[in-house]
């Protein structure tokens, strides 16, 4: 174990070490082997001073969680280029996404998967997934209105629903392929979503056969 | 409380009861709340005897969680007609798929998200989640195979990760608007996926901007 160190640190400095520790060993360990102890030296300072800042280990996956959602709905709203085409820009957000997911393999299947999986994780993680189902919603409406076209807003928040879920999906699989390469996740929900979605804009649509019980 | 009866049933007809029941009181309680009490008196069955054919509440809910898995696959699959189209066929699937959960709504919100929410259910579900990924994926492959299209495996997969994501996230979008209709969320998936899977088939793929970093 390393010796404590106790410098004078700014508090929002401090903190933030001790969450990228965390993050390290809640990813190497799982929610419930992780010991306070192990996030303290990793982090070189000590476990009382965890506990003072951050609460107990529950508090903790919580900030990490929010910390890594946080950091997700940055890389996805700061890819997307305003003034280029609203398939870029999409493919830009899902490229963002892949790549986030995939340079955090680790974090995504535990952090994640543990969230999940675990009261009271389950409920943040709900209320995080609502609001970017929200922002990718209002995304679509900006991209779409651009384009001249209007859509219903409960249709858009059907629609993002949709996307968000296929690509939560394609996560799950991608940190699973250590091998897989992130951008051609993107293009590959761009075929599946987005080509759908630029016939409809087109005109194209499906339709049940008319005789269909 | 109701009496408990204690006619002679075959045992399969009387852990169908119980199921039945728990699968009730689970949805109207949740599983926290919901009580071995209350699901005997549902049952009609004295609470010994629901312990003695099907064990804890643990594994009570197992047991209901296989058995609506199970319902869900068997209703989709059995929607599925060989001989039509294709598309026709995705759609009879999804709408089989959405029709269960607008028909059970209650345990939908109640049995999947708990699970999912809580472990060892979680794992259950993961489990029950590959299969179906597994089951969507030859279906895909069979039906391009007829088409004369032959497609990876590992793409087949990729392709059944994304339309159960999308439907689940659908899915659960459909458990809390009592309103909306379940086809026409079947026929929202296909404008959604299908019209996408349908365009690649024609040979017309979103590819990325050459020139983009």
């Amino acid at each position: 174990m390393s010796t404590p160190t106790f410098k004078r640190l700014p508090r929002a400095v401090r903190e933030q070490q001790m969450l990228d520790a965390a993050v390290k060993v809640f990813s190497r360990r799982g929610f419930h082997a992780a010991s306070m102890d192990e996030i303290a030296d990793e982090a070189g300072i000590s476990k009382p001073m965890v506990y003072a800042y951050l609460g107990s280990k529950e508090e903790l996956f919580t900030a990490c969680l929010h910390q890594e959602g946080t950091r997700l709905m940055e890389a996805i709203v700061g890819a997307v280029v305003p003034d280029l085409p609203f398939d870029e820009q999409l493919w830009r957000g899902l490229r963002a996404f892949f790549r986030f997911v995939g340079a955090h393999r680790d974090g995504w299947a535990v952090l994640y998967r543990q969230a999940r999986g675990e009261r009271p994780f389950a409920d943040d993680l709900a209320a995080m997934r609502s609001r970017i189902i929200e922002v990718v919603a209002g995304m679509l409406d900006r991209g779409l209105v651009a384009q001249g076209r209007e859509v219903r807003a409960a249709e858009l928040e059907v629609m993002a629903y949709a996307l968000v879920g296929a690509a939560e999906s394609l996560a799950d699989w991608l940190a699973d392929h250590p091998d897989a390469d992130p951008d051609g996740m993107a293009t590959r929900m761009m075929n599946f979503g987005w080509t759908g979605a630029g016939s409809m804009l087109a005109g194209h649509q499906w339709r049940p056969p008319p005789a269909a019980d």
